[in-house]
């Protein structure tokens, strides 16, 4: 594929072309595109493999952890997964043409707000090859061209998934150039692609703070920090205990490697006495290293014996790791405070009896989701029906939370009109 | 005020700090501070009249053009017009709080998705001084606090404005730093404001293209461009001339000084030979210099005597002024295609009779609003029943054309459950 070794400004030309054209093309044609490219994905398991074989190796070679080498593995099991993922966007409803909002003005004329693609979105990832095809799923379906840019320990995986996703994309009637990937991994390729005004409409990054930095210094095309999160979980004075422990344990444990798994936890000062205790003992017997501020780690101490001391760094930290830091405030409106300073404004929830507190919380609390006795482990585009996610956004501009099949779309007026001009 | 004078970072901090209370302020508030605003506007007319002769006088002795003098003037008659802009906003409907989308997930869990104010929206604007008050009401109704940096050649009015304006807000029960200026005109303070990560939420400027220029180079927060327009009217083949000639006058010629005025007009081939002549000649007896390609300078020739040529800048020039640039070209999907290339995907207008070429165009052309046999001059907050504006955006995230009270806002997920957990 031509595509794969271009030069970056090439590529997103070509992208954009593409775009012009997908966004005109119907759901069904879409729909029939993605069908083949899931089918295609099984047919050509054995060219996945064989590349995906190539980056296993250097990655060996690089003596890679464990664990990043599991992320970059893929087997006939994977791939079939990455197909049903595909299966499953075909399922979902086409967010373009639909009619936002509408209304006939005092002088007659008709305004529709109608949900148009962004046009060619830009999707820098880093080890898991799936993201590949989940990404490019998305935005074909959302009638949007994809350039994409992973790491280069993935290269050989994405160069056959894309090669395979676009090949199969223009033979079920998408065109020429809606799929295509950056070739080189480096810094260069990065900056290179986030200052292509006027070609790329979007950039999402999904990876860490380096990579966030890296384009925030660079980046002139807009973007949309799929970033990460540094949840709470408050507990406030009149929490059920029972479901405080099961909401706490849920959202730091259930896949503590998430962005929406909780960090920190808030408790309210008048159940601390009984709560803490109970609480840390949990965490400890799950395995959970907790890190208490002065008051927890006291009424740790009585009951269990000294746990280590959070420091300022801690409640700034997002662990991604089996670790909560643990605080005793005062009142509903202190944990608000502490969200305010050191969260991301990610998922924040609180576990309460009192109405008083949860709207307190809610009205207070600024972030994409707010949670009232539910474990932040929900904020997720399947969770929320949407069907699919290409990340969170912490941002506050376009969109907030899960980024799905609407969110990768833009919107523009349709005025009609009998020849009206203004007055 | 200490406002005014405090360096840049102190004015985004407080306004920050004054964003997360009125976040919370109730429409009655909001409103009962609007008036109050309204009303020391009009108490208060002398002192903003000192101040601006303070600027009139530096603008006569620098030289100052007449259009720009004008601009700068305020008299008694225009501050009750600004005081009657800020009524007009208290009689607005509250965007913040209002429910987008809710529903209830299948495990139980109630999603509602929520209208919230962005937090701190700072505005950065050319001359006119009403604008102090016009964006401030804005900001306010909708939650925001709002920082201001006008032009150095209005800073006394400027100045007064939004003292006065701070003052009666918070008399009016808005917190403490909810409304600032900054002192300087300079681009120092431009750069400083644009870098205020963490504190301001998003920048809009409202300027030219040197404004764009500038803030692109350095702004690392949110901004949204209320950008100029290159528009255009395209007449097709089917069109009813009459209609066709009533629309490219009006979206000339109704205020051509505007984003939304038409700069180009591209007539089909097939009505060429009648339209143009006729058009041609409706558009210098009014007083409007024509640029026309070669084709178009044929057909003139033929009728009415030479017209100047059009070159290619002059296909990229928004005019601002009483001058328009004439092509023939041989479809609908050329007209789209032309306007792809040169248009700053602001307003773009088909004249048509054919169901089939206004739907081409309605679908082909990537703008904030494309119109049906109406002129481009009705994009805007008022014409669209937004109430007011701030400006109209050319980009395509967050939101497209004018930039009214909703889009002044984010919104945040709302999730309630009875202690619910992620399986």
């Amino acid at each position: 594929m031509a595509t794969v070794i271009s030069p970056v400004a090439d590529i997103c030309f070509s992208a954009k072309r593409a775009a012009k054209a997908l966004a005109r093309v119907d759901t069904e044609t879409k729909n029939a595109a993605l069908e083949e490219i899931a089918v295609a994905l099984g047919e050509r398991a054995e060219e996945i493999l064989e590349a995906n074989a190539l980056d296993m190796q250097a990655g060996r070679e690089a003596n890679l952890g464990d664990a990043l080498l599991d992320r970059l593995l893929l087997d006939e099991a994977r791939i079939a997964q990455i197909a049903r993922a595909v299966r499953q966007i075909v399922a979902l409803g086409d967010p373009v043409g639909e009619v936002i909002d509408g209304h006939r003005l005092p002088n007659g004329l008709d305004v529709r707000k109608v949900r148009v693609p962004l046009g060619v979105v830009a999707v820098v990832y880093e080890a898991r090859p799936n993201v590949t095809i989940d990404a490019a799923a998305l935005c074909l379906k959302s009638g949007n061209a994809i350039v994409l840019r992973g790491s280069s320990s993935a290269l050989h995986s994405n160069e056959a998934l894309a090669r395979i996703a676009s090949e199969a994309a223009v033979a079920g009637g998408l065109p020429q150039g809606c799929v295509s990937l950056v070739a080189g991994g480096g810094r260069e390729e990065l900056a290179e692609l986030a200052t292509q005004k006027g070609a790329v409409d979007l950039i999402i990054p999904r990876g860490g703070e380096g990579l966030k930095a890296a384009l925030e210094e660079v980046a002139t095309v807009p973007v949309i920090y799929a970033a990460s999160g540094n949840c709470h979980v408050y507990v406030d004075a009149s929490a059920d205990e029972e479901t405080a422990e099961r909401i706490v344990l849920n959202a730091k444990m259930q896949r503590p490697g998430v962005c929406n798994a909780a960090e920190t936890l808030l408790v309210h000062k008048d159940i601390a006495a009984e709560f803490v205790p109970r609480i840390v003992q949990a965490l400890l017997d799950a395995g959970v290293e907790v890190r208490g501020d002065e008051h927890t780690q006291t009424l740790a101490e009585e009951s269990r014996g000294r746990i280590e001391a959070a420091t300022e760094e801690d409640w700034g930290t997002e662990y991604l790791a089996m670790t909560l830091a643990v605080k005793v405030v005062s009142s509903v409106e202190e944990a608000i405070a502490h969200i305010g300073r050191y969260g991301s404004g990610h998922s924040e929830a609180i576990v309460t009896r009192e109405t008083t507190s949860a709207r307190a919380f809610q009205l207070g609390v600024d972030a994409a989701c707010v949670y009232v006795n539910a474990s932040t482990r929900f904020t997720d585009g399947g969770e929320f029906g949407m069907g699919a996610e290409i990340g969170n956004s912490t941002q506050k501009l376009h969109v907030r939370g899960p980024i799905g099949l609407r969110e990768l779309c833009t919107f523009k007026y349709l005025v009609e009109g009998d020849g009206h001009v203004r007055a």
